[in-house]
């Protein structure tokens, strides 16, 4: 395994600095083209465009009625899903859930003069003038989740939960499906566990067109989150550009883990490599408050890449940005990731 | 005086919905291609670029160290400014800064198995799983504020205020000189009763650009917020690209009323005008839970406009986009208020 940057934080060169902070962009020209010619083709031709590319992309010769996840394709899900993965899910679910809980923003409403008056527009004094902010959640949002090789149930519950914790009363899934017509199981049993409304055997570009501009199978929704690929990204933009919200044009995964002696390297490595495997644009960055602490996380580095399925991503992704630091101090590694991050 | 629509929100047909909902668009392929030569321009020659377009653009032949306002300037433009528009503008000031406060974001940290353990990073609790969300202010922001004959105040507070009492270190202001080298009184006395720390003399995307790159005179931002024209709009997704973050490339102004018998008509048409008047695009829109409203704000829009210094775009704006709507009661002009927002 070679890794981009090894060395201390105080003695990388500012090239090196530079060369480190002028990772991924989010942009893709071609893609961009594809995306285009994919929206407007579903625009113009609703759900038969999208039929076409499920089949051209994915491989899946579907019907229209078939898009749309019956039950008992997640109970099939769900008998192919070890209980212990399940399990897991769950319990991810409940901390998403209650992160996205505390962090719920509040409605509230003020007098200039006096000060807070409640958090309900409806308990407003009438022909007073009071100012403030009301929240209300989003109808429909929509939620992309990669397929295939590279489904993560994680992100399924990412993007499903806060939004039905918020309080959007349809959220609908949309993911690849594979040559047989079916969605990855992980990602079935997430999107049940989240709470997901509705899931859609849709993958890439055509997805991503469908929610952001309705298709007689797909509801339009209001806001499309989640990650994927150039071409999903791309198609985000075209769609955001015609007023659907979107998360942001996410591009490569990024990471930046600062550990001292309390870390547990095996799971910081794990936590690098589960970005670096993304794609071979990503970034996993590792800034260890001492050479001991750098050593391990690189053998366990070594350790967990000689078993990762997508083992040749994670190598090249490493090569290209990976770094493993260290710094002299707790400071000096937090003074870096705040330069690092923006 | 025409407005482009009146009638009953009932018997708005599909078409003319459709039309008024496709208003203005925040993009300007002539004004990129400008704005883009000027963000290179200021990149390789800094303050010398930036003064060339302030003789350029606005007749203003100043050198390098003329750019920073003095105190001497504040003192002058305090004298020139009549007593009762100080007062109003520190009264505004306040308001604003206390909805800013109301609004404020506060830091929260919670054990997921526990509950909320506070609001400070520094009382955590040592070698324990917590998670949560710490809201720190930016370093340094800017807040473009228009000049000459289109120079609001307003804008001036709405971007220094909340800046200062979210804790923002510094905040710039740059806003375009006059023709005898003087910021226009108004904007650079409300700078002061805002809090701002500096103040340059510098208009259009050379200003936007001087805050998101940094020149020798003009430090470099984190952000950048406030209204500008079709230059200073494409400048700031020009910087948004390169990194610095913007509050939003703003199309055309609009503003939709909705106004019930309780209403003040000439307060309603003042906010009208007060928007209409920016642009000939902009979007001015009541929607009245009477016809009698109606008719009240329609004749104070046209006692108001016969004594408008910008009358001339005022009507453009009104005749291209405004509407003067009546609803059957506020549940339908509500309705109509959240289809034409988003």
């Amino acid at each position: 395994m070679k890794v981009a940057f090894v060395g201390k934080v105080g003695s990388i060169s500012k090239r090196e600095r530079l060369a480190l902070a002028s990772r991924g962009s989010a942009g893709n020209e071609e893609a961009r083209k594809a995306a285009e010619t994919i929206v407007e083709e579903v625009r113009l031709r609703g759900d038969a465009a999208v039929l076409e590319y499920c089949e051209k992309f994915d491989g899946a010769k579907m019907a229209a009625e078939d898009l749309l996840v019956k039950e008992e394709e997640f109970e099939e899900a769900l008998e192919n899903t070890p209980e212990e993965i399940v399990d897991a899910l769950k319990k991810s679910a409940g901390n998403i859930r209650k992160f996205a809980e505390l962090e719920l923003e509040k409605s509230w409403f003020a007098e200039l003069e006096g000060g807070r008056i409640g958090e309900r527009a409806a308990k407003l004094p009438r022909g007073k003038g009071f100012v403030g902010k009301l929240v209300l959640p989003l109808e429909r949002v929509g939620v992309y989740a990669p397929g295939g090789k590279a489904a993560y149930a994680s992100s399924v519950l990412m993007g499903v939960v806060p939004a039905k914790a918020a309080g959007v009363k349809e959220v609908v899934v949309c993911s690849p499906p594979g040559k047989d017509g079916k969605c990855n199981s992980l990602v079935l049993v997430a999107a049940k566990i989240a709470g997901a409304d509705k899931v859609f055997k849709i993958g890439g570009a055509q997805a991503v067109a469908a929610l952001g501009l309705g298709t007689p199978s797909v509801p339009r929704v209001e806001k499309i989150v989640g990650p994927g690929n150039v071409f999903v990204n791309e198609a985000k933009k075209i769609v955001a550009a015609g007023g659907t919200a979107i998360d942001l044009p996410a591009g490569p995964s990024e990471v930046l883990i600062v550990a001292d002696e309390s870390c547990k390297p095996e799971w910081v490595a794990a936590d690098l490599l589960a970005q670096a495997e993304h794609d071979e644009n990503a970034c996993a960055v590792l800034v260890a408050t001492s050479g001991k602490v750098a050593e391990e996380v690189g053998k366990e580095l070594e350790k967990q890449l000689a078993k990762l399925e997508r083992r040749e991503i994670a190598i090249k992704s490493l090569e290209k940005n990976g770094a493993i630091l260290v710094a002299e101090d707790l400071q000096e590694a937090v003074g870096f990731a705040n330069d690092y991050a923006p």
